[in-house]
Formats: structure tokens, sequence, C-alpha cells
């Protein structure tokens, strides 16, 4: 019979992902050296608390006395007054046409990614990825059975690069993930960028005579500062599927709730909601946790505290590039992509764990001579965490 | 490029599950004819409240001030604390020396199976299914990449057919998933015929050289009635995984919270657990949702309300058996299994319905001549529809 278990699976169970792998060393070296003295930048876990709205939805909910209407079973794609409610949100704030009957709650973002990618994936199809790219993509895309095809970005701004974009897509493209506001550069992709991603789809759809679908990833879609926009895909493309979380716009990173949403307007719309039904289904997703989906009917409209992000990003980017750091500066998110003194961003990360920085090389999110930090931390951590980013560059003098 | 989306996922999408179309039947009926009129068999949809302690550990999570601990990521596999208090559990409860590294938080039973499956099916591999099944079983291995093999089972107590079984068993085997009690029938499988089960995968595993592994699904483990004992598979079988979920026993079906236990036993104890790690990843499972794990820490020891349901069904048995009925006696679940009077089972079904009675054809759940009722409803409910099976059968003479 050969091997006794699937060898992919073993294989994503013991090297986990870098980000998770540093996250877990920063528990241990908590330990060892204290946690005053561990900055760890590592892992996209909102610091920033959930919303007030969050906890009164929540005590609404828990004083209901029949618990058999708050815990029951809801329909396998979702509870149809919230799935009104996510549809008016999208048709409220981007003027899309979109009902209920388009709209699958989930259990977060990637979820939403493996349902999309097991729903559009026909027989090893290639599903399009631009570095940077969160490093999961590769195993949701093998995992749904499709084959990854990565297209580098061009700098300074990290947009795609648009010939390699045009070149890389084959007859045998099914889609492409595009995620912005992006994680790990911060990047937020223009209405410019968009506009030309599209015409570039619509040129090669044309040319092979299979439409090419946008999966928009956007968990980050509320986390922009100043009058930076995010233009919604969907206005732009019919052939869009947005994946969508409230992860981290309502700091629920460990509930697992989000949606799939099928723009009515794409080829076989209904079909691919079914679609996207089935591959829940087959995947054991029942239902999204019915108490999240009771609490986003309360909060569906409610925005995070950007604020806090921004001042963090300000004083992370101002300070890093004030000490010669060479840093993209992000629209959107909560990352700072850093340009690593040397050209190995793995060792880069390694020594900076002697200064007790946590960084991840940019190595897994298809960036080299980058790592990434997240600075959804406290502000307090930044501030004391300055002197050994200051040491760390100082020592490559 | 052929099909547009897949197929499989199209079909599971399109054609939902017989139990959950006469569920969204019985919703339109009610508003037809009116709820009282309807007499909703089809779900297995708990109507027993969650207990007192759930609400209790909701309202003592939801008021921790910093949300941040309650709401964010935890570990992929779940939190420590929860992890070890479900060792725990299973420890004393079962004498099994089971430690966290062993455990794995999923969002329900549906996703431990799925997951299972996924960890164990290295290439096409056969799963044995006991009829009569949950019906998601052919979906779950099919998705997979698994083939189902379906075992008769005996009447009337509706345990397996051994010698089909042992017959069934080819050098392909990975795993057989055990379901007891039984959702639909309600049989427990007793202690003589787990060993009858554990001695032909000793002889089977021993000829072709090969462990087969027992998927023990079992969310319906504390729900039996008068001195019936469940036995625990592990102390009976090393190579056992257990498939669990809270949503029967603390009534919370639509939050998605259970587990998946590997036996430290079995062959490749470690190398499986992981690879389950890797299939919850693969899949999107990035934890469970955390307020669930919070409140599972708490009420990891709590048994279900087993009297209300002990007296739906001795009030639903008894009263058809007198009205000419034939049914298997549950010793646990929440289902009674109905021969139906006529061979047709889906003709009954239909029929049924023009007295208001919902009740699930046997023959997706791989038994002809049966229909399911699920008595987790209110013990009022099963009286007011009595008259209706009456005439019912009536209709017969």
């Amino acid at each position: 019979m050969g091997k006794l278990f699937n060898e992919d699976m073993v294989n994503y169970g013991t090297n986990r992902s870098s980000i998770r792998e540093l996250f877990e060393f920063g528990k241990k070296r908590a330990l060892e050296v204290g946690a005053d003295k561990v900055y760890d930048y590592s892992l996209g876990n909102p610091n920033v608390p959930a919303p007030e709205s969050v906890r009164k939805s929540l005590e609404r909910i828990v004083a209901i006395p029949d618990t058999t209407l708050v815990h029951g079973y809801t329909s396998a794609p979702g509870d149809l007054r919230v799935r009104n409610a996510v549809a008016n949100n999208i048709k409220t704030r981007f003027g899309v046409d979109i009902s209920a009957d388009y709209i699958y709650m989930t259990c977060g973002a990637a979820a939403s990614l493996c349902i999309s990618l097991r729903a559009l994936n026909t027989d090893n199809n290639e599903f399009i990825i631009l570095a940077p790219f969160f490093p999961e993509y590769k195993v949701f895309t093998l995992s749904a059975g499709g084959t990854p095809v990565v297209v580098p970005y061009s700098e300074p701004d990290f947009g795609p690069d648009f010939d390699k974009l045009e070149k890389a897509i084959t007859k045998n493209t099914k889609a492409i993930i595009v995620n912005s506001p992006n994680n790990p550069s911060g990047a937020v992709f223009s209405e410019d960028t968009i506009k030309k991603i599209v015409a570039i789809l619509n040129k090669k759809s044309k040319e092979y005579g299979n439409p090419i679908y946008i999966i928009a990833d956007e968990p980050y879609r509320e986390i922009v500062y100043g009058d930076v926009k995010v233009p919604y895909i969907m206005n732009y493309y019919d052939n869009t599927v947005v994946c969508y979380s409230y992860s981290k716009s309502l700091s629920l990173p460990g509930e697992r709730i989000g949606y799939v949403a099928v723009s009515p307007k794409a080829e076989g719309a209904n079909e691919l909601y079914a679609a996207v039904c089935g591959a829940g289904r087959a995947m054991g997703y029942v239902c999204a946790p019915s108490i999240w989906q009771n609490v986003i009917m309360d909060c569906v409209n409610d925005l995070p505290n950007v604020k806090a992000y921004e001042e963090n990003r300000n004083l992370l980017y101002n300070s890093l590039t004030d000490m010669g750091y060479t840093c993209v500066r992000p629209d959107g998110a909560f990352y700072l992509f850093i340009k690593t003194p040397e050209p190995d961003a793995r060792a880069f990360s390694n020594r900076a764990k002697n200064y007790g920085l946590l960084l991840v090389p940019g190595d897994d999110f298809g960036a080299k001579g980058y790592v990434r930090a997240a600075y959804c931390v406290s502000n307090d951590m930044i501030k004391r965490s300055l002197p050994a980013f200051k040491e760390l560059i100082d020592s490559y003098k």
C-alpha cells in the first residue's frame, strides 16, 4: 500500500509556516528572557480590541432565553437575515447590485479561499498568485487540486509586473488571486492598477475563449490610511469572487467568520455559487459559527479603529527610515515590508532574533531580501523595540 | 477548457441532502398550512437547550476586558489548555492514556471526519461505511479522494453483517467508519459487536500487512438510554481516530466545535496527528472558533439532559408500535428508524407529507424500506403528531 498517511498532509502538519514557527519561538523565548525583551512582529493577530459593539451584541445573544434559536444549525450558506445584511452592506458601500443569493457565510478568509478554489478548479487549472503573497495561497491552491503560478512584483510600489502577468496567463488559467491591501507589503492597488489587471484579463479571456476569474482576498479592505481608497473589484470586473473575513476589521481572528460573495454578473454566477456551496459541504463546513453569524447581523456596518494602526505605521516607518532602513511605506493592512541590509533575509531574520526582534523573512512571501513586521502590536512595544532595531542595523556597519 | 466549475461541487451544491430538502420543505409548508400542522422530524437539531453552564461560561468570557485574549488566534490544533482539558476528560472517563499532543480541536464532527479522511487517504484508498449511515460519509470520503465501500447491516439489531464486512476488506482498505450510537437507526454497538469488528480488522490487517484504522464518529456518545454502555473503541483497538462533536451533547450544532483524538497507540500515531494538523491547514481550518474553545474549557465534563430525549423515545416508540408500525427500538442518539408499510420509502415519505409528517426516507442512509424520525423535538409536537401517524398507517389498510 506504500505510505500510511497522505504525504502532503504530513508535510503541511510537520513543516509549519515560517510565521507560525517564529510565533512559537517567540513564546518560548519570552519564557527564557522575559516577555518585555521579545518584540514579536511575527503574527497578524490584531492588538486593537474588538469594537464595543461586538461585546454588546454577544451580551444580547447570550441573554436570549431559548438557546436553540441561537446555537442551532443555520442554513448551510448562512442565516438568510445575515446574508441579507451582508448583501445590503455591499450594496450600500460599493453600489453593487447583489442579493443574499450570492453570499455564502464561511469560517473566515482561509475557508473562503479554499472553498472558492475548490469550486473553480476543474482539472488541475492554473491559479495566478501575485508576489508578494500570503504563503498559504500555495497550500490552498495545491490542496484544491490546482497549480499555483507566481507572478513577480515590480519595485518600488509592489504592484504587479504587468508584462509578466500577461505572459503567465495560459489557456489553463482559471483565476488570479488579488490581495489588496496586501499582506505582506501593505501596498494598496490603485484604480489604475486594477484597470490594468482587468484589461489583461479581458484580453486573455477573449484570446482563449475562457473566463478568467478574480479571487479578491480582502481581509484588510477596511484597514487603509489617510485618503487611500480600495477599489471594489466587482465594479471593474464581472468575473469576481470576493473572499472576506471579519478577522481583522472586527479583531476576531480566532473566531473564524467571513463570507464568499460571488458577483451576480460573473459568467455562470448561479452555478459558481452552487459550486461554492458544494465545496463548503464537501470539506465539512456545515455552517459558519451561528453565534458569530448573529454578531455580524448586529455589527455588519462597524469599522475598525484604524487610527491605532496608523499611529503604529507612522512610528515604525518613520523611525526605521530615520535609522537607515529602506521600507515600503504601507498604505493599508498592518504590515511593514523592510528591505534587509544583507541579501539573505533568513540570515537577517536570524540575526534579528538575537536582538529580540521577530521579523518574518520574505522568501516565503515570494520576495527575497525583505522581512515582514506585523505592527498590529502595542505602540509601547514598538517604542521599546526601537533601540533593538538601531543596534541591529548598526551591526551591519 | 471544458467545464467552468468543478462538477462534483456544483452537484453537491445543487442536489442538497434529502434531509435538508425535507427541512426546507417543512419551512415552506409551515407558512402555507400553519406551523402547528407541520410535524418536522427531519433534522437532528437538538431541541433540548444548551446546559445553563454554557450560558454562564459565555457570560464569563464576554466580560473579559481584553477581547484580544478571547478572540485572538489560538494555536492551530487548539489552545493548549483546552486540549489538556479534553485529554483529561478522555483519560478520566475512559482510562485512555492520552495527552494534548493527540488532540486537534475542530469545527465539529463533519470537519473532524473530512480532516481525518484527508489525512488517511494516500491514493484512492477504500473506506468502509457500515449501513445504515449518515449520507454525508460518502460525500466526505469522495471529497478526500477516497472510495466509499458500503457494508450492509443485519436485521433486526442493525449491527454490521460481519461476513460481508470481512469480504469487503481489500489490500486497499484504509479505514472503517464506526458510528455508534448510530444515526439513523439509534443502535448502539455492544462490546461484543466492537470485539467482533476488531477481530476482523486484526485478521485482515495481518493478512495484508497494512494497518486498518477505525474512524469512530461519536457525536451521539453521550446520548444513550437506561443502562446502555458505549464501549470506548480506543480501549479495544489501537488504530483508532475518534471524531467528536459537542453539537449534540451540549446542543450547539450551529456553533461548530469538536475534536479529533488520535490514539497514542495507533501505528504511526505522531505522523498521523501531523497529517491531521496538515489536512486541517490545507482545507482552511485555521483554528476552531476561539470563544467555543474557551467554553469547552469550562464545560468539558458536562453531560446532556438525556431524560428529555428518553421521554420522547418512549412516547414515540410505544405509540407507533401500538398503532402497528414496526420500529427499531433506539438505545441511543435521537432517531427512530421506522419500517415503512410499503417497500418504497420515498413513496411513503411523500405520502406522510400529506399528513404534515416530515420523515426522511432511509434510501440515502443505505437502508431501503425505512424512514428516519428525528425526535429531538418538543414532547408536545410528538403528542400532537400522533393522530397524523395513525391516519397515515390507516391509509394503508
